[in-house]
């Protein structure tokens, strides 16, 4: 899985641990429902304000947050993002 | 100081314990030397992929370079980013 996958499973999980649906968790971060829902698609490229607020929002740190998103995930260096 | 200052902080702290230039850094990223002085500068909402090279480059995880990086930073749910 890519390191957008990794990361989209990793909120979601979060998420779902805590009980909260996508819109409340938006609504807790201050983004739009769609922009939550792209990101545990795997679909966004998240910055790093927003990967700290959607942490703060799960009660947890980015670093935290971020724990072994590499895990199987090929870093491609070659590529420009 | 704000998270992006912290984040660029953090770089700076890890590159120059490896003795890297800016310029080697931005090398071994495939990222451009004025792009990470920018990030060291605060100036960069850094993506999620772009951190994830930064910290492989620095031979770190990218929890590992995000660590404490809330510190002593205010997370402001109310501005949309």
């Amino acid at each position: 899985m890519s390191i957008l996958g990794n990361f989209g499973e990793t909120v979601k999980e979060h998420r779902n641990q805590l009980g909260l649906s996508q819109e409340r968790l938006a609504e807790l971060c201050n983004l739009h429902r769609t922009y939550i829902g792209a990101v545990e698609r795997g679909e966004r490229n998240v910055s790093l304000k927003n990967i700290v607020r959607i942490a703060s929002a799960l009660g947890i740190t980015s670093s935290e947050l971020l724990y072994n998103i590499e895990g199987c995930a090929e870093i491609d260096q070659s590529k420009n993002y």
